[in-house]
């Protein structure tokens, strides 16, 4: 039996003879490596927070001291320390999710990957705590030093500073990711640590660890660190923490556990908000890892644990967001007006190449979504036409920015939003299901949806090209899906395929994105029934063609698909603008149910969700059928059918909360 | 003529003597009171940047500089002082918006008054400028004290901050609405003030104004100044902007033009980012407002202007936001659990009553929605459960935090969202017609719209009751409509009218909210043409009650109306329960096109949406005949008919983008 199985919980941890520590850790690390490489994962942040993990542990007790992560992927050491050491099935439906999990255990609190929230989170929780009397139970919230760029840290800052006598500890996991290049006052403010404990091996870290760092977030750590100061303050060090009323510990060499449960004993001891600066290294431990300068194996896919390397797929389609960064650096060619913004995502969004060839017209603002919405108002308004690229579900935190500092004064920015739709594995925070909900409220905001890499290409060409206000191009995660050529063209809009049916019934199907090669093969099983099909791509979901309503008035249904969630989006445009012209030909809407949704490959979400061509055809083909022979029968009778159909979205909200909090 | 008539615009303003100016002043001061004494507007702020005004305009030459006002509200001088000098109908249709608006001149530009966002507005045209070779026009950026609590400004600084080539000159408009009691560092922190000039007067004109000052933002306000900080700071001051790289200037005495002009030339010189803080009183010139404790008259109606007293109104009904502080008071008597959260606007919430007798239980966390929703997470995780009151429009900003921080948990907070729907004369981004869209897609949310004080009381009571979940409750600004009792019950939902038919067709009216008053005489208006009409109030349109989908069945047609934008709120939900039962009943819906409004008034706004009591009775009526004239026609005709009825929302985004720009 090796330590880490001995270990069931943190009582078991806090037992440990702490020379013990050192081998636990390795343990650790060796398990991170081999799990991680068999099923993909967040590697690098968990092999950095290995010993912050197991000192916060020991200091703390945990549930009854509450233990917050931010963002949530480096909790994997805690899982392992809190009774989950089945890794074989991370990130997959039944196995252990790659987040903190309230439904796996009493440890997890935050299940939101959503980045700089925990301060907040932890504001609320020692609120609580002081008005029920139990002020004696800790509130540890543990952030990226990444995340404190966010606007929601600082907003927490200013409160939990604010109230001595509700103590918080933050502890910032300063990873080296944040550090910028111009980096010589830093050694200089380190001379005055508050905690000489550690300090030489912190300084020791801190030298070898910087010339690595990238630039992204140089400023937060300037802040970080009050070395903008002149000479005089080497003697006096002022962390901007302290401006604002919190205690300071640190630096801490988060890797050494000694160190760090000394400081964090101290932190708790003060009984008042307190900062504690742990420095870490993404990928502690494990070479290949720290050898890759580019993320140090941020989030990998199964790779070769002896060198860190994934097997080549031969003959893969390159990825929507490849083909979106090359298409960026050729638009970005002819068109010096174009610049780009990223949310402290430059690879992951495709832009490293548009940055690499046009290095004045990238901006890397931080994870600061509300900032690169409006900063990039202000280029347009300064004659600039800026692409946001950022991830699907992180636009939720700029949609009063997008609808109020962008459209309201009718720019011309273009938001470019990957991984939309289903992503699946990483859970509920990460799929992007909520755009083009939340881009359809927005007043003079035009949606490109492209099905395939060639209307990527060419979509995000229109949208640049627009001058008046707004536009959004989304596309999901993964391969770009086969180019499906249009047979004909209805307004704007392509045909996808024409089926002539023989028993006088036609359905219009309605796609635009990615499934639309799943509905081309239901619409070839819908019409091997006899039902006439037509299958159009309508390119822009908003606004709507012209078009769409006289050809849907030739049809005696409309289906509409959509790799979105259902409320509010392009099927609920469709009905509504069939509504507005008076044309009562009965709608079909299928798309996400309006739920979070359980961690899942997005092959069985899909499946459950219906999204199959054979779910699709069944059900579209039973509406079909229902609509022809109900055509002429009472409300009454069409009420008595209600419940011939499956349901889309028909469970109540107090259903759907039991439900969810059964699985797991 | 007055020295003010005689300023078209700033060129003549800088050929004024310096000598002149404190005339000007005046006689600025005397044409605000007497304007907004007749039309009401924001009379407190825009006295208190009279001299600051002056002062910008004298040092920058706008349009060619840049100048930026946060929030909007304070622009009334510099509308003076461009060529806007008829205040007679301010905020009323055809008259001078209350905020900057670029329709109106060339010299505005920020039109948004949700706050914070400046600085990122002016980072995004600084980055503009320089790209564009255009580096030696000035931005500047009027940003107000209490709105440096809010995230976005932290977002941004961290950027401006990090571009020293690029200057950005921030004046910090600091009025005292933020200041802290305990405010005794204060003094001994200005000791070393960067500007000696003006000193005098600036540490006079604050021992005038701390002791008046309020509670809120104290925090940010000590962060702004470091007064924290151990007496050995007293000689070497640092501001919390030296920490991120700023440059910092002041503070000065913002009602001294020579200063100011001073500081604003100093600040440009730099040519690097730089803070101005400037200190004004809110209400500064005028007695009334200097008295007025709570606000400084900063949002005033109609007043005298020798007393700055509203007459008062006899017999008018109390206000929904007045019903919603009592209740929560008596509510907060019986359940020691429920806390109540403002994002700095406890008075304007209606929770002052609420904050006197639980002082305990009262959170206001500055101008950050960001945390107030996620710091009422962590309380709700915690045990209790609060009830955030905001304005509906500012909740934009916290969407992904109620969508992942407090929903994705399941955790019960209540989100009291007062003047929703259309408010009309404060302009576009002032109306609350998003959040019955944006709650739509948050999963597990359940939504109560109350028709009348009465209903408001009872469902604020089963809000706070729901303990598995999230709840909101929306209410509109103004008088509580009169009570409506109903007549029936069909499930949950209440009953307002039966009027039988005579000629076979039947229409249900869903309408939940204020405009219950004005569907019921649409009711009356629609049956005394013969056809029967059920007039029903949901009370929750989230869930939707199971019981409607039967109801509808009964009738011919269902007509939905609702004080929201029309997309994704309470028609859309109603169509698409019907269309996932497979009850395809011809349904109409009525609401807020999904534009940004013009400022008007809340009738004049109402009458143009077709939201009267003759609009939607002839609308429904013909919707009525047309279905029943084509129930049996062939798709195609039932497309011709199309252009028949007043068409909702059809217009495309291009022509409705046009429609605007030529407005005013």
């Amino acid at each position: 039996m090796t330590l880490l199985e001995s270990i069931t919980g943190p009582e078991d941890l806090r037992r440990l003879d702490a020379t013990l520590l050192p081998r636990l850790a390795g343990e650790i690390r060796e398990f991170l490596v081999d799990a991680v490489s068999k099923t993909g994962g967040h590697l690098g942040p968990n092999l950095g927070v290995v010993e912050l993990t197991i000192a916060l542990h020991r200091v703390f007790d945990s549930p009854r001291d509450r233990i917050l992560f931010d963002t949530g992927h480096q909790a994997y050491v805690h899982k392992l320390l809190t009774g989950r050491q089945d890794f074989s099935a991370l990130k997959r439906r039944g196995g252990v999710s790659g987040y903190p999990s309230q439904s796996e255990s009493e440890h997890d609190v935050i299940e939101n990957s959503h980045a700089s929230t925990v301060l907040s989170y932890a504001d609320g929780i020692a609120k609580a705590f002081q008005l029920r009397g139990e002020s004696e139970r800790a509130v540890v919230a543990v952030v990226g030093d990444g995340a404190l760029t966010g606007g929601m840290c600082w907003e927490a800052l200013n409160n939990i500073a604010g109230a001595q006598d509700r103590p918080v500890i933050i502890v910032v996991n300063d990873n080296g990711r944040s550090y910028s290049p111009t980096i010589g006052g830093l050694a200089s403010h380190l001379a005055d640590l508050r905690v000489t404990q550690g300090y030489e091996r912190a300084l020791d870290l801190i030298k070898r660890t910087v010339p690595k760092a990238p630039v992204v977030g140089a400023v937060a750590y300037e802040a970080l660190h009050g070395m903008k100061k002149g000479i005089k303050d080497v003697l006096q060090p002022q962390a901007m923490f302290e401006d604002l009323g919190m205690k300071y510990v640190g630096p801490i060499d988060g890797h050494d556990t000694e160190a760090m449960e000394h400081a964090l004993r101290k932190a708790r001891s003060y009984g008042r908000p307190v900062i504690v600066h742990a420095l870490t290294r993404k990928g502690q431990g494990y070479e290949p890892a720290l050898a890759n300068d580019e993320d140090h194996m941020h989030g990998a896919g199964a790779f070769d644990p002896a060198t860190g390397k994934s097997p080549a797929k031969p003959g893969a389609a390159p990825g929507w967001t490849k083909v979106f960064g090359e298409e960026m650096v050729e638009i970005g060619a002819e068109r010096p007006d174009v610049v780009a913004i990223t949310a402290a995502m430059l690879h992951p969004t495709g832009l490293a190449p548009f940055a690499e060839a046009y290095p004045d017209r990238i901006y890397d603002v931080g994870i600061a979504e509300q900032h690169a919405a409006t900063s990039a108002a202000g280029l347009a308004f300064g004659g600039m036409h800026p692409v946001f690229a950022v991830y699907a579900t992180f636009l939720n935190r700029a949609f009063d920015q997008v609808l109020m500092d962008v459209a309201l004064h009718r720019l011309p920015v273009t938001f470019a939003l990957d991984r939309s739709g289903v992503t699946g594995d990483d859970g509920a925070s990460h799929n992007g299901m909520w755009d083009l909900s939340i881009l359809s409220l927005v007043p003079g905001m035009r949606i490109a949806v492209p099905r395939d890499g060639a209307r990527l290409r060419e979509l995000l060409r229109e949208c640049v090209a627009i001058e008046d206000g707004p536009s959004a191009i989304r596309y999901p995660k993964g391969s770009v899906a086969t180019d499906v050529e249009a047979v004909d063209q209805v307004g704007g809009m392509d045909v996808l395929a024409r089926h002539d049916g023989a028993n006088g019934t036609r359905v219009l199907l309605v796609v635009a994105g990615s499934l639309a090669g799943t509905v081309l093969e239901a619409a070839e099983l819908i019409a091997a029934q006899g039902i006439g099909v037509t299958v159009v791509d309508p390119r822009w979901v908003k606004p709507l063609d012209p078009a769409l309503v006289g050809l849907a008035a030739e049809h005696t249904l409309v289906a509409v698909v959509e790799d979105n969630g259902r409320t509010g989006a392009v099927g609920d445009a469709v009905a509504r603008e069939l509504r507005d012209h008076a044309v009562d030909v009965p709608v079909r809407t299928y798309g996400i149910e309006q739920e979070f949704l359980d961690h899942a490959s997005r092959a069985q979400i899909l499946a459950d969700l219906g999204l199959t061509p054979q779910d699709l055809a069944r059900e579209i083909t039973a509406a079909t059928a229902h609509v022809a022979g109900h055509g002429n029968a009472s409300a009454a009778e069409r009420g008595h059918a209600a419940g011939a159909e499956r349901e889309h979205g028909s469970t109540t909200e107090r259903e759907h909360a039991s439900a969810e909090a059964a699985t797991d």
